[in-house]
């Protein structure tokens, strides 16, 4: 059996657009209902969060936080929303982590500082990056940095991902 | 759903002792069996690869590698030993990263000088660590250490993988 | 004594502009004159050689690369242009580093991706961001992201450099 | 000119014994009088702080403090004990980089676990690495992993650094 594909949903923590929000959980569900692991950066908040709790409404799904700390911060009386905990102790090193453990990383709608980071590392890293519905700003400046695909809908997300990933 | 235990063998890559590969292969498979997640270093030599060998004899196994490398090096054609590779690019920096994500850590037979950094770092970051049939100086040293757990047989591993995660 | 100013220079590396080399190595210059270290990706190449270049002019000069490599590359042969050597072996990992050890960090010239995610990082970890005659496009994108500061000249920076850090 | 030589210094923090700081202390300053860079963990505590506090006896003494931490906490009224700090926040994962840093590893006292996991690191990245006075179960379990040198006073260390570096 290969090894799963992953795909890794970057954006906003607790800044994050509702709109956004929105549109995470809606991408997390169908990544989960394609079979692919779901990576985020594992902080329960904002787009992370909320693409995690669409993946979960898949039972067959696997989500993998990629932490910022250095011990687990879950709730125990919470449902946990990432089934596997990479717990890195880095803070923002982890961001590195992030976009290398993803075979194809999404930068899902208006992100701030971090998921720029995450973005311009993938494009760094030679992992295909997928931006969806991000600034008009950002399309420009990242169309400028590398070969950036831009999607305006979840499902035209997965479209790519099945194609860059050849499933 | 809370989220899945994870335990981790650590132990030698290339030079690992042919009864040391023995061991790991029976210990992966017990800890598929439990329904724990296996996480290894993630590279496939040794203890690491032994360990996901026995893991994948059992369906429902799910291997997770902590990789060093950036780049996944996975031969296409051959059956992937794990599931979902985490790729740090960080080398060594990876050990710390094994150790923090592991709920137990557990050095299996006579490991290298990394296998010796990833016990240490256990008991640096509270976390308990199981040594399985370690040579006589290092279970004499690690003792003055802190607090380590010492086994014979990959049972007994499990049954102090259940105690100290309370399952 | 308290310790130094560290001014971090970040700048594209083989792909580098020739007249973001110029621009880097009379920055350099000026940071090492004013008795600040000068820290770079400790790359022999680009934007980081070219401040070191400048940097190593100044008799008094420090200057403190962040290698993302394992191990010394420095020919021996060859003056060196780093006084101390970090070696991370993180890959872009040390990105982070970099951001963080700065007390300003300054994007020097049109950067490629490597430099987008470090000027995000500083952003992210709250370092005082200066870009030098970066692209309009940048300018343009990163003003949305946080207060950033810009300069069309090496000795403007260096105002903005007394400014940030209160010397 | 060639870059400068570093001598990392590893050892207990918090808990450290009165002998081995008083140890590092005599290291510290030792290191500093022969010209060399004096590389710590960056926390200011046991044999850490005591090292640079040898080393800035010696006017011209540079300091080299790699810190877990992501910001800087030193107290802004006191003296620093550290020239230039390389804030990494990434806890543990920065021993690493203590050691893939140092031309010369230097294991100083009775150290605990955070030590081991240097001296083991320094062994896995080949890196010369010196034990002094290391407990007798310590020397001996080590002696098992790889080539180590021993000293029982910080002139010994210093003659062996010279030979190792070629000075």
């Amino acid at each position: 059996m290969p090894r799963k594909i992953v795909v890794g949903v970057m954006g906003a923590g607790e800044g994050a657009l509702p709109s956004d929000v929105a549109l995470a959980e809606e991408l997390g569900e169908l990544i989960a209902r394609e079979g692919f692991v779901l990576l985020t950066g594992g902080r329960p908040a904002g787009v992370m969060a909320a693409a995690n709790r669409g993946a979960k409404r898949v039972p067959s799904s696997l989500t993998l936080g990629i932490s910022p700390l250095r011990n687990d911060a879950d709730d125990p009386d919470e449902e946990a929303l990432v089934d596997i905990q990479v717990l890195t102790g880095m803070g923002d090193g982890r961001n590195v982590i992030n976009v290398l453990s993803s075979d194809v990383v999404v930068a899902c709608g208006t992100g701030g500082p971090g998921t720029t980071s995450e973005a311009a590392l993938a494009l760094k890293s030679n992992r295909p990056l997928v931006m969806l519905r991000a600034a008009p700003g950002a399309k420009a400046f990242f169309a400028t940095l590398g070969t950036v695909h831009f999607a305006d809908t979840p499902s035209q997300v997965l479209e790519l991902v099945r194609k860059l990933t050849g499933e």
